[in-house]
């Protein structure tokens, strides 16, 4: 019988990138592994699925209490491809990232790291994706990553309530402590880059910059400008609770 | 001086598609126009956005209240290129739809339709949602257009509060009524379909089913099944606030 857990991890940088490697060192001792990542970059593909186009699934690495798997596909797919066709089940924990660059705020959504820890908390498997805020793909993980080793010995060994799972935002530089908080208010504003071509046409590049919004210092995007790991519990749940009863008398009887 | 309402106008299934053509002839009394779709069907981008490659703007229609473009890009790249490319400011109103296909329970997580209208409520624009529970492209939509008219007008007189968006699922056949209530609890169980190939590897399709686990008339999955429409206001935000008190305690001093 083997009793480790079954740690399922993935990310949407790809599955050479640095951060997932380190992840996988970490997580390694700790159970069981299966990795299923994009065969390469996915970032900014939110919850996109494949749909009307087929999937391979390309075989990395298979050892002893470790496998390694890629698709052609966004981190959303490699979760759904990896429960149901390399695992047959639900693993007993899923594990994101290392991403290089922030999800905190309004940029969880856009994030294909953090809609697979979201997919996994849907499939009810406590999850937790990690996040450096630091674009650069050589980015120093250093100081992370004994935070990441802590926080998923505690998760592993404690689990997490059912329908929640963890977004965790590192800092750059020294670390002063870690601030539980909720996802900050923001927005961008896009500022695309305009280039116009010899034809006549223009052609367009998003770029833009974030707007914090929020003054909370635990919002999790004023924690890590202030030096801390920031994580959010989060669910996988849009509906805004507190205006239920109100928009309820509002459209019933429209 | 105009002073009707600037009504941004997008989906998910493309500028061709009979659900936005039937939008845009509800809402085109109700204001000035402005529509700017994906030139193809980009169902099931969710949140996804172009960043890395250029997007095109090709221009469809001007005329007198009434412009209509499209790019090869998503949903939500509609939105970001339409506020700050087409438009130069936030409008008044956005909607979106009508989409072939429900975006009740965590289907919304997967929806290019209902990223848009996440988007446009991130920038704080009443945003709505429509969507019909019928994947058939050419469903007929006779059924739930005077609710379309009727939510539409309610929205453009009376507005949305701030940071809250409408998602609408109209059901299949004739209408009950109106309930509002929350995102169904729920989850897909993926059942690849699966093609072995002449050279040996494999390749799988994702189709899949879902299962609703929550019990509650009024969410939003079990409302449409029941003849409803359902509503839900929506926010974007995933942090699991009843959660927070129990993650600050468990993780600031790990």
């Amino acid at each position: 019988m083997n009793s480790k857990p079954l740690i399922f991890i993935t990310n949407d940088d790809g599955y050479k990138a640095k951060g997932i490697r380190k992840l996988i060192d970490i997580l390694r001792p700790m159970g069981k592994i299966v990795v299923v990542a994009p065969h390469v970059e996915m970032s900014s593909k939110s919850h996109s699925i494949t749909v009307g186009k087929p999937l391979s699934l390309k075989t990395i690495t298979i050892e002893q209490d470790y496998e390694e798997y890629t698709i052609e596909g966004t981190p959303v797919d490699c979760v759904k491809m990896g429960f149901d066709n390399v695992l047959k089940r639900r693993p007993d924990f899923l594990f994101a990232g290392i991403n290089m660059g922030a999800n905190t705020s309004i940029n969880t959504i856009y994030s294909g790291t953090m809609a697979a820890v979201m997919e996994g908390c849907a499939e009810h498997v406590p999850s937790v994706g990690f996040s450096l805020c630091d674009n650069d793909k050589d980015a120093d993980l250093t100081d992370c990553l004994p935070f990441v080793e802590t926080i998923a010995k505690d998760v592993i060994k404690n689990g997490l309530d059912d329908g929640v799972c963890l977004n965790v935002n590192f800092p750059l530089g020294q670390i002063k402590g870690i601030k539980v908080g909720h996802q900050a208010e923001g927005f961008w504003t896009e500022e695309f880059d305009k280039t116009e071509m010899q034809d006549g046409h223009s052609i367009f590049w998003l770029g833009g910059e974030y707007h914090c919004t929020d003054k909370d210092p635990n919002a999790d995007w004023n924690a890590v400008n202030d030096g801390y790991v920031a994580i959010v519990p989060m669910q996988v749940d849009f509906t805004a609770w507190k205006f239920l009863d109100k928009t309820k008398k509002r459209f019933e009887n429209i």
